[in-house]
């Protein structure tokens, strides 16, 4: 396993793309694996390392390259949330699009390093937790676009998502503005997520609405994996329900399992990934398992229908018509 | 993920330790984990990759820090067999019993680095599969004993292993001389893996029962974990229905699982560590599941009750008197 620290950016040190890669092995060929690249959560203040690798290693147990990808967020990945009891200064330069363009470059970066790091680049899928879950919806339903390959300026089909995998994720910013209007804990809490992610407390109906995976999924929109707890009280159902809803319309391939216990961001759902014994959930666990099936359908590695010695065998069969 | 190899002896390359090892992070406390040390299979011949990284990442995603030892083998780690179609000759430096002596030093290393590889001491499990698994069952029986702790000149308790993960295993070679009697094919692979083994293809009865892990039980054998295939031709399930036996009548705690089909050495069962086509096991792929909810019964991560917002909130609710 080679795991190292990659700055996507020269001059900064708060946005990195952590590898988790299969080498060379003599036994097993070193053949292109396809990967997958998460985006962890933390409401664009930060990068939260529970759904950073203990995500990473059990997408790797399964056979692939993994990637995790630490976007721009308001802290810099100084970790947590700033002091929410005020109200926070917008800061440009983390906010959006700079969160679902980075998907992109490290998309080129890893097709860029296709060969050395082994991963088949037609095969790579976007994976992300609640608000990372919402960069990677972004990044689906707009990687093809000015907002991402555009300004990337390179072809749209080099940095093509074949699968998203989404974990409580946030779709729909306008159905949001609804949802906390009641709430005043949560309201303050997403004034202040906007401003980081938006630069404003004050959207209006436009920039909502360009920030909504669940109004933009079109034929472009790559199949997906859609996982949450009906009881998750801070990114509520409905969020996964309503990009449902698009992908079912659009015909575009979905899995959607909404368990029915569980808090907002379990992550694995299983020690590996939890702060403390309320992050364990027997119910939730099972959707890695869940994933891992639903990638095989289509991440499926090449191998050759017998092993050498068997090859062997069956010639040596058929010359001595052992077989007839 | 901190990946490293690290030669057992100052001298030598062939036999390693390859390390798999969660790192501190500021959101998952640097906590001591409990570690599995994995002996890949290869019929003493080799150590075979495919029970390798795929088996240690499966742990590590766990939660775990896992480790692959590369102990002595007939081939120096140069891979598969030896020309098996003469008679191949002694090479003392790696027979027995360097591999079990290996486990040992493997052990006590990992004991010397466990602050800064965040490893629980206590809890390191023993795993392997095919001669691994053998050679992983040698160690849960020998650990304590000349052979092991006498010949390393350490107190016995600081290389105890907390449980053993045994895939395919021999564990009887008196059994196996009976068993291989009537096969020509078997009795040759058996009489060079015994030169290579053992560095004689006569081994006497006391020299075969010495080397007999289903034999050698004892009320310091550690809990077991051990599965196979009824349909293994390479290595019968009567190995493992053996050392069940001795468990059993011992008292110690294990459990077995043999499923019905599936070829020798098929290491997780998917494509993570398949070679062939003819390497996926529906059916068998279950086993590593398995092997996660038996090993949480005691290597389960100390976790605090809640996370710091959690005890926050409760405070509050109790000091407001919520609660009441």
């Amino acid at each position: 396993m080679k795991s190292e620290i990659i700055n996507l950016y020269p001059d900064r040190t708060d946005v990195t793309l952590t590898t988790y890669l299969w080498e060379k092995s003599d036994f097993i060929d070193g053949k292109a694996r396809p990967a997958i690249l998460i985006c962890p959560g933390g409401g664009y203040f930060s990068c939260s390392d529970t759904e950073g690798a203990p995500v990473a290693l059990r997408f790797a147990a399964m056979g692939y390259q993994a990637f995790v990808l630490r976007y721009s967020n308001y802290t810099k990945n100084g970790g947590g949330f700033p002091d929410l009891s005020h109200k926070i200064a917008p800061q440009p330069e983390t906010a959006h699009p700079a969160p679902v363009r980075e998907i992109g470059m490290a998309m080129l970066r890893i097709r860029q390093n296709a060969e050395a790091w082994m991963v088949d680049a037609e095969r790579i899928a976007v994976c992300g937790f609640s608000a990372g879950g919402h960069n990677a919806a972004m990044y689906a339903t707009n990687w093809h676009t000015d907002l991402v390959a555009g300004y990337l300026g390179v072809d749209a089909k080099l940095i093509r998502p074949a699968a998203a995998i989404l974990g409580y994720p946030l779709t729909d910013y306008v159905f949001m503005q609804t949802a906390t209007a009641g709430n005043d804990m949560d309201r303050a809490f997403f004034d202040s997520s906007n401003i980081a992610f938006l630069g404003t407390d004050t959207p209006d109906m436009e920039q909502l609405t360009a920030v909504s995976p669940a109004r933009l999924v079109s034929d472009h929109t790559p199949p997906m994996f859609i996982w949450t707890t009906s009881s998750d009280e801070l990114v509520p159902t409905m969020h996964s329900l309503l990009l449902a809803q698009a992908l079912s319309t659009h015909k575009i391939p979905y899995t959607l399992h909404v368990f029915e216990r569980g808090k907002h961001g379990l992550s694995t759902g299983t020690q590996s990934s939890a702060v403390a014994m309320t992050d364990l959930s027997p119910e939730v666990e099972d959707w890695m398992n869940m994933a891992d099936k639903w990638l095989r359908k289509r991440f499926t590695l090449n191998l050759p229908a017998m092993n050498p010695y068997e090859a062997m065998m069956a010639q040596q069969r058929a010359e001595t018509g052992a077989d007839k």
